[in-house]
């Protein structure tokens, strides 16, 4: 009797056109998969094209496809060091009548294969569309691959982009840090703004800044989404920190709430913060220091640059997600549908990462949230256990290109394909 | 006759130990002179011992000093890509009681040559001291070493740490433009707000992101600090770039003021916006976008990380910074005293930086401001004579080390130096 490996590995052949998307809004690496995917298919002869959708699920339902196949090796290359969307990004979920617009979009471009790269979002899209062509009884293999700054997919020990962003927390922490110490008199209080809701993931890997057994390095103090949050403890704790040190860095997340479950201020988003002219968290904490300490208090808020920022990408990462992108390939070949790829961790002494699946309906609507057990008893540091699982992910830099003094980029010539469908408004 | 050059470089020789110190704190490549003042002070007999002062100021009137010629010339290696002040720095003037103490303290130490790293406050330090040296009848050769990312030192052509600190702010707008064009439904506008008090050097370099000939990239409006702000012509202007490209990004100087000349927002620094929680100018900006336009936006503050990012050290501002440091040394011995150094550029068609010296007292009133002959008529954008006058300075980028993934920035040892004289006060 053939197992059901067996089954899988000799799933019959496909033959087609592959379509890319990405989705969400934070993927340090997502190009470097998308660059995994494109290459990794010019190796099997059962695909012949592939197209790009642009701007996530608003292209794959307008039918606004690009050839990848056209595009230069160079700018294939440079997708690797390139961070955010080449293709552009959307989120949110598709209509029905948008999902059977894409089932007849994909039979008249004969798109057999279909890959979306990102987070939740990314994922729910893979796992709509998967469905519906079920439902239809259209013959394609969907695949999600996971990539997010946030590292919030579930069952995947982590989520290419991560490593990326949490170089990039680190980095901007210590260097506050470091300028603070220059300065005594003029910057006692620094606070680092983390842009991350409801999860600590991000806020967690400011704590990658301390040197190892270095416990008076930076950050001094360290707020986590959702955790009651005392003005008076925080008054404190950063009074003790400049006794002791003359100055005190602390990073927060920029969801934190009162004792009553409240968050902390309104301006908790751009967008909240914005329409009301409220505080973001750090300044409001500094606004507490300034007040009650009348110390020089010093904030940041690097919103969205930190996930753009190519200077902090990991090598290890950008590996990672280059592999993830040509598993999902090889994947499909082999008769793989309505999965998310997955990294696990080998056996060995030292790492190595091996790639899986899952299906994608166990990664919908989950989260991975940061354990608790690697939070110390303080409730503001990270223990080992923290650091022993992302020394590993942080290895290596990138050899980035530069052209007039400004990194260079890879910006995609996108050859539109003329649309065919009788169902896409033109 | 002898000319007054000739009896400069054949001043007699002066024997004792040199003294440097750090002020200001914008400083992306303040340490690699001090590297360049330290390494060129082992070349030369008549230096005996090299100290450092803690804290600027406050270490020569405190007599907290430390021994520099005892650090390993790995660390020294190092601090020409760390940024800041590895010495600590501070700002402010001393008092005459002060500043007769520091003669005695120097005297005590035989210090004979003092070198001051940083902007208009080191170089005021470096006048004052120089001119109660000379009061006193104290045998004392000082001398300025320019160092800050804001430019406005007069005289010399430009000052190390500007082009550092403009790679910077460059590769952030052109980073956050890109996420921007990636993902058009969730970012419509962002805004990028740079530190810089009533000048606009630092504004300006956020221009280097477009590219040659490529005007429609971003940033797509740019405004300068005390330019009467008009919110009609803001938000026309937001949305005719709305309009075109669907997105629209900005560069502002935190002190833009209104027509009648007040600040926009009392937010303008970090401690008026911490202790009113009044709105950043880039905060301001993005709740006149979301009130009059309705459109999604955001806004980064970088504050003081700007100036602390080792990625974006330009090697050749470094090695200019680390240049100033060796000529400060050289001319001082050949009898220089109470001047700056200054950068030149050569006659010749390729760039080329070489050094000079200025009087302190030139220097220390006077501020170099943006030409403006170098902004466009639309008010919002440069013209090619900035990019001409920035391209030879951005060239290249520095090879760092890492340690545990994160960068490795120099930490001095810092023995201290006994405290021996009678007026300090232990």
């Amino acid at each position: 009797m053939l197992t059901k490996t067996h089954l899988t590995n000799m799933a019959e052949q496909l033959t087609g056109n592959i379509l890319i998307a990405q989705c969400g809004n934070r993927a340090p690496v997502s190009n470097a998969s998308l660059a995994g995917i494109i290459e990794e298919a010019l190796n099997h002869d059962c695909i012949e094209e592939i197209y790009g959708s642009l701007n996530g699920a608003h292209g794959i339902h307008q039918e606004a496809f690009i050839d990848l196949a056209e595009e230069s090796q160079q700018t294939i290359r440079n997708l690797r060091h390139t961070p955010t969307a080449a293709l552009g990004t959307s989120s949110g979920k598709l209509t029905a009548q948008e999902l059977e617009n894409v089932i007849a979009i994909f039979n008249t471009h004969n798109i057999r294969y279909f890959f979306v790269i990102g987070d939740h979002s990314a994922q729910t899209l893979a796992d709509q569309v998967a469905r519906q062509a079920q439902d239809q009884g259209y013959d394609l293999r969907t695949m999600g691959v996971p990539s997010t700054a946030n590292n919030t997919l579930p069952i995947t020990d982590h989520c290419p982009g991560y490593a990326s962003a949490a170089k990039f927390f680190a980095s901007t922490l210590c260097e506050m840090a470091h300028t603070q110490a220059s300065q005594p008199a003029q910057a006692t209080v620094s606070i680092l703004e983390i842009p991350e809701h409801h999860n600590n993931w991000l806020t967690a890997s400011s704590t990658l800044a301390k040197r190892k057994n270095q416990t008076e390095d930076a950050p001094h103090l360290v707020y986590f989404s959702e955790v009651p949050f005392s003005p008076e403890k925080f008054l404190q704790d950063v009074q003790a920190t400049i006794k002791k040190l003359g100055y005190c860095t602390i990073a927060a997340n920029e969801t934190l709430i009162d004792r009553d479950g409240n968050y902390l201020t309104q301006g908790s988003t751009d967008a909240e913060a914005a329409s009301r002219l409220a505080p973001s968290t750090a300044q409001y904490l500094a606004h507490l220091v300034s007040e009650h300490l009348g110390v020089t208090t010093t904030w940041s808020r690097p919103s969205l640059t930190a996930f753009a920022s190519r200077h902090h990408i990991s090598q290890t990462d950008a590996q990672e997600a280059y592999g993830a992108g040509q598993a999902a390939v090889r994947s499909a070949i082999q008769g793989e549908n309505a999965k998310m790829i997955i990294l696990t961790r080998g056996e060995t002494d030292h790492y190595s990462c091996e790639y899986g699946v899952t299906a994608l309906t166990e990664v919908i609507n989950n989260n991975k949230f940061l354990p608790e057990a690697w939070i110390n008893e303080d409730g503001t540091s990270l223990n080992f256990q923290y650091v022993k699982y992302m020394q590993p992910l942080l290895q290596g830099e990138m050899v980035i290109p530069y052209e007039n003094h400004i990194h260079q980029v890879a910006h995609l010539s996108k050859r539109t394909i003329e649309k065919r469908s009788s169902q896409t408004v033109r």
